[in-house]
């Protein structure tokens, strides 16, 4: 995923989501307004409040968009090598020195999926989000086994728990004073590849 | 962790502490007030307005009681079976039938982690309960070790990761529609610790 996922809108709409993602990264949620996407959109506010009917549904179609260009861009690609694309995929979350417009990012979506504990909308979101995060994971997976790569595993318990794993990784990164942590985790899961994943 | 922190209040202060947590439970951080806190609390509200300025210095406090009282239950327990103890330690937030009041206690958990992406003395609380969380799983994996029932492995390395495999588990339960992949990820939680802790 591109640590801007809106660098080039197509159209008025994705220019309002853009503007949308960009407050969103300044003021946080509780704090965003839609005349604060106003501000951050180069025509008028009124066009903001002419196609949305509130901030919930601005942010909702935001993350979708988000999903739906992640979800495009992998379908596109071959899945070449296996191990390369489960590591990048991974090295994601885990990077040691993720670049601040990542960490924003990630912190942008922890805020957000906090959210779907009282509201359903973001639940729908995010259970679709994870189940397209496990199936690309999934399909690294079956693929490496299908090159014998990749061990006899199950596709679908390991994405399960990378994917669980990634979440508690980026869950903690934004909300823990340091990452002394992360150097432990990074080995433990590396090892839990070595042992369940690649072949020897 | 009992699932009422709170079923025995020693003073006025902990039974205000005790209205603030179940305040939480019922109206959730964002509609939290003072008031609400009021109407679980038996006495008078103004006594509430007396001893604390406002609903984040009670929510903290809150926090710091629940995180006291678990490493002091911790402590003053010997560790005669650091098996049944790990597992029972992962159980609590892994269990598929969770009851009810700890799903409440987990969602109310998360919603408040959340809030440490922007506000510091959230993130210093969150960053201490890891800690604590931590050391009590690396103690575990230590004594397990020194009475011969677990490998020679990193006890501080396995403790990042539970902990962090757990906060990924409960971010997803309370933010997820199912929990289909809970399953999958027990497996594999298993798996790990037979490869890694656990004597053959």
């Amino acid at each position: 995923m591109s640590d801007d996922p809106f660098e080039d809108p197509a159209d008025t709409r994705e220019e309002i989501l853009a503007a949308t993602y960009r407050a969103l990264r300044t003021h946080g949620y509780a704090d965003l307004t839609i005349n604060a996407i106003g501000d951050e959109f180069e025509k008028s506010t009124s066009l903001v409040y002419r196609h949305y009917d509130g901030k919930d549904e601005l942010v909702l179609e935001c993350l979708s968009f988000m999903l739906e260009r992640f979800e495009r861009r992998m379908t596109d690609e071959d899945i070449a090598d296996p191990r390369r694309r489960l590591e990048a995929f991974l090295e994601w979350g885990l990077d040691e020195e993720m670049p601040p417009a990542r960490r924003k990012m990630v912190a942008t979506l922890i805020e957000l999926r906090s959210r779907a504990v009282h509201d359903g909308d973001y639940t729908d979101h995010f259970t679709k989000s994870d189940a397209v995060f496990e199936a690309h994971v999934a399909d690294i997976v079956r693929s490496g086994i299908d090159q014998g790569e990749f061990r006899e595993c199950d596709p679908d318990r390991v994405a399960a728990t990378l994917v669980t794993m990634l979440t508690g990784v980026m869950f903690r990164r934004s909300t823990h004073e340091s990452g002394d942590w992360l150097e432990d985790v990074r080995t433990e899961i590396e090892a839990y590849l070595d042992a369940t994943v690649y072949s020897e």
